[in-house]
């Protein structure tokens, strides 16, 4: 058995793994990343040793810890991570000192590909992609049947392949990202345009309802036929595909895996998408990737953590 | 020894190759591309039978061609080219029949990477990725020791990413592509339209001059420092470097080679595009690669088809 951990900006899960991969004690609870890295690092300790308690803690091998950011991984430090606001923080040392046994780091959206990777979508292929769209996009990627580092160790960030030259601001500094264009917040970003732009529409009294847009009544007004809706949605796919078209055009991988909030809306996305890129890809049919959504949603995180030892 | 040979829409060449990989002999003619694939495959037979005749033909072991276009490699078939006007060639098993000895094709970008990467400008890293600026953008990726090559064995098409969504057309029906941004082609698209707008530069007058922009003239007003020539300079190596950036955020390889025609002026060229990359990579210069131009020029083409039989 071994640990694998899903350090996000808002929420941690700890799961205990067991040696055929499947999840079987897990908690999770709150980041809360205003508390400071000494503190998140001591909840993490007391849910490791939580779910622990659960299991034969003998037999726990070591513990594997997906985080979100730039890493140093043989230093087990993450170098900077936006969404937990860390800058140089130690992490594995501090966890192998309380639990005795080895202890791996690795980016977060690498621990989900893993995961789908070994017993999720992915589990028949050598060769996959999978990004997550949430409130960036995330990358990982496996090539014969390897984690895809380069030189740094930190590649893979395929959220930050051009979309469209000196557009839109980025998180990142650089303008015209593709995260800019195809993420979670985008749509909202453009949702939230058009509920301007379109007074009468159901985007925009859903805005007025409820506040504020979001995945869920967006995706409401669109399911319902809000025409203006629809436009967001169908400009939302076009720049999702259009990422995924030079994806395939690069790496011909055998499997595409779409993660993140907005993979729930399953074939009713994944339609389009696959319409879009089929279009668009240089190599045509014989390029073509499978083109498909997560199956192991949050605890692909948790069993790719687990799984560092070996990849 | 081998025989390596570089078909290309313009010039075919064929070299003798040592077996530490130097060229001991080498011909070249014009491709005529008019003449239709049967005639072609003929002057080829005949120059590889000129090359073989100035040494101990009983030495060479194989032969490997690289060609423009979609290939399948298995079939020794070029399934498509745009350049050579081909559509489903037979190829290798053609050639075989002739010289009894075995045949192998692959992507000519391809076989320039190789090249590069087995005795040129990359031939101390394992993972590299050579870009070559032409009439398109060529793209070869060697990862770990091995030329990458994705599920249709076609992949590497980088000069299809994208710079502009719903940007330019670009030669393979997708809009907005790289290759029509940064290719040497839309260097002298940019150049034309700049000397229409500013007709006092250098630009304009060469034009008049000599009846067309090139590289030759481009390049010669830049030098000069005309203006006019300058700002296109400046868009056209911004455009270069947005897509090495990109490059260098998916792969992080330790090297980026760059070829073509328009990687002769080296420093001056590689200089800017070094900053804008550095300047842009979201991983900063931990994940720098050593970015530089190919030392072998058009053998690396010829070199890298003629190691065929181990890539």
């Amino acid at each position: 058995m071994k640990i694998g951990i899903d350090l996000g900006g808002t929420t941690m899960s700890v799961g205990v793994v067991s040696d055929k991969n499947e999840i079987i004690a897990k908690k999770e609870i709150e980041t809360i990343c205003s508390d400071g890295a000494d503190k998140i690092i001591e909840r993490m300790s007391q849910l490791v040793q939580q779910v622990m308690n659960q299991v034969d803690k003998t037999q726990i091998s070591h513990i594997g810890i997906g985080c979100p950011g730039m890493l140093d991984r043989s230093a087990g430090r993450v170098l900077y991570s936006n969404n937990l606001g860390w800058e140089n923080i130690e992490i594995s040392e501090k966890i192998r000192q309380i639990f005795k046994i080895p202890v791996y780091i690795e980016n977060d959206a690498n621990c989900a590909a893993l995961g789908e990777y070994i017993v999720g979508s992915g589990k028949d292929v050598n060769t996959m992609i999978m990004i997550t769209l949430g409130t960036g996009i995330g990358g990982g990627i496996i090539i014969d049947n390897k984690l895809y580092r380069g030189k740094s160790g930190n590649s893979n960030i395929l959220g930050h392949m051009l979309m469209v030259s000196d557009g839109l601001l980025c998180t990142c500094g650089r303008k015209g990202c593709w995260e800019a264009y195809a993420s979670g917040s985008a749509l909202i970003r453009m949702a939230n345009q058009k509920a301007e732009e379109c007074k009468e529409s159901e985007l925009s009294k859903y805005k007025e309802l409820d506040h504020s847009l979001n995945g869920k009544n967006i995706f409401l007004a669109i399911h319902n036929g809000d025409k203006a809706a629809c436009q967001v949605f169908e400009q939302y796919i076009a720049y999702v595909a259009e990422g995924i078209t030079d994806i395939v055009n690069i790496f011909e991988p055998q499997m595409i895996v779409i993660g993140g909030g907005i993979s729930q809306q399953g074939e009713f996305m994944l339609n389009p998408i696959r319409q879009l890129v089929e279009k668009n890809v240089y190599c045509g049919l014989d390029a073509m990737p499978i083109i498909t959504t997560s199956c192991l949603g949050n605890d692909a995180g948790i069993i790719g953590a687990s799984c560092l030892n070996e990849y």
